[in-house]
């Protein structure tokens, strides 16, 4: 890596890492907007990787479509009460974005390939985003201890952020540092499974850690360590997942970085690749386990 | 049109009209596995159109995904109880393809168009297809007058079938027998414009009729005539652009009939092409609209 590079990473993180605590806390609209601009920059991004391999998305319905899942959760901030609404919105695009290709493609131009990556992008980007506003107001929702003394919200949505970075990094430098055997040379061939086992064990440990600092905000067990640690197992095996698909999406549009607009840090599909998985994960394991073990 | 075709057509009427009516007097898990088996044969279709454009999808994802969804439906009967689960299946779906896409696919065979495609049929024969048995039981769920005595059930689900297949009907008549000006000759050259005007004023008429048979059941007007008229307006639209849509993706694919399920009637897509989208909007006009006019 090379000197500037580091330099900006360093200067977008001084400045990234406050940023997104203060949003974290804050919640509600500000959260909201705050994940619709990153989605609606994503779904930008997509439509670059698309069309690099010939099939046009349609941007001017998949952008607003995105940015609206996004702004529908910061309205309800409950996932049951959102759900009704995003599915309505899907079937709605995939129906105009169809008639957009019966207007503006011939058959050849592939018109039902564009509609399909238009309401996936939408469903993608925009529905498992939405799941950070989700996280940040389950306590909320479901009437979790005191919301207003003990930040469970914040907490809750920190939880997938610590440990999809932490593990997303271990997995770099000692993939880096020791990495031997590659672990899946014709998609990614920089990752081995030596980086891909510390990042498991890391997600495994911030995930107890995590469970820990619940047991601290609240004498009534949350999420407790052993359970921590299990949904970080999960997380761990999701996040590595989750970078070999970005990895084989990349390299299907021919592309390295999927973007430009965090600088050093690669486009913002590779900050949030793993996250995009790990966002819905955490909901339904805190909603399905946390509460049992 | 050949003797056998019509013999044939005049067959499957003949068993599929009064089965079709049992199913819908019954509803409840008859209905819903009737409609999880038509939307797995469109989902087995769907995958060989792909197949024809040389993009692959899962199938074992596809088939499987589309009759839980139905099941789903069949098992909740009601759209708010079911949408989140099925934005978890969908999401959960696409991350399972995409891993199945790591894998099994090469860069080069286009894994996210795979995987995206995959996840759309989902959402768009399960999604669609549920709303079938969400309009028959509507009026148990937010409890509609009578729902033993009146049968607005089975009514409201004949609304939307009522209006489609009578439109359908009209516009290929019509426009078989007085059909001048070409409606999308690079789409579908056999549509006209005396047939698209001929299926809306039927769909009108239709609509108003089914109005006029919400009054004769219950004396509270639940759908007013002109409620139903209006309603019959937008369907008869959605009709005709939901033909165009399936047009345009035949093509792409290069095929004329989609399948051949049913004999003389052309694939399982081309019988309900037209329904996948007036089912949901039936359903949005039901709950948005047909309380307040």
């Amino acid at each position: 890596m090379r000197g500037t590079d580091l330099g900006l990473r360093l200067l977008v993180a001084a400045i990234g890492i406050p940023l997104a605590l203060l949003v974290l806390l804050v919640g509600g609209w500000l959260l909201a907007l705050f994940v619709a601009a990153l989605a609606g920059m994503a779904s930008w991004e997509l439509n670059a990787l698309a069309k690099a391999r010939g099939v046009r998305v349609f941007p001017w319905i998949s952008i607003p479509g995105t940015v609206l899942l996004v702004v529908m959760a910061g309205a309800t901030r409950s996932f049951p009460e959102w759900a009704p609404w995003a599915i309505g919105a899907l079937l709605a695009l995939f129906f105009f974005s169809s008639a957009a290709a019966v207007r503006l493609r011939t058959p050849e131009e592939r018109p039902l390939l564009s509609a399909s990556l238009t309401v996936v992008g939408v469903l993608y980007w925009g529905g498992c985003f939405s799941f950070a506003v989700f996280l940040r107001h389950l306590p909320e929702v479901i009437g979790w201890p005191d919301p207003a003394a003990d930040f469970p919200g914040p907490v809750l949505l920190a939880f997938p952020l610590a440990v999809t970075w932490s593990a997303d990094s271990a997995a770099f430098l000692f993939g880096n540092l020791f990495g031997r055997r590659k672990l899946a040379p014709e998609v990614s061939p920089g990752k081995t499974v030596e980086g891909g086992a510390a990042g498991l064990a890391t997600a495994v440990l911030v995930g107890a850690l995590m469970g820990w600092v619940f047991l601290r905000i609240h004498p009534e067990p949350l999420i407790s360590c052993l359970a921590g640690g299990s949904m970080g197992f999960l997380m761990g095996i999701t996040v590595q997942v989750g970078d070999l698909i970005e990895s084989l999406y990349k390299r299907e549009a021919g592309v390295k970085d999927s973007g430009g607009v965090l600088p050093g840090h690669g486009g913002i599909l590779d900050r949030f690749d793993a996250l995009i998985f790990t966002l819905p994960l955490t909901y339904a394991l805190v909603r399905l386990v946390g509460r049992i073990v």
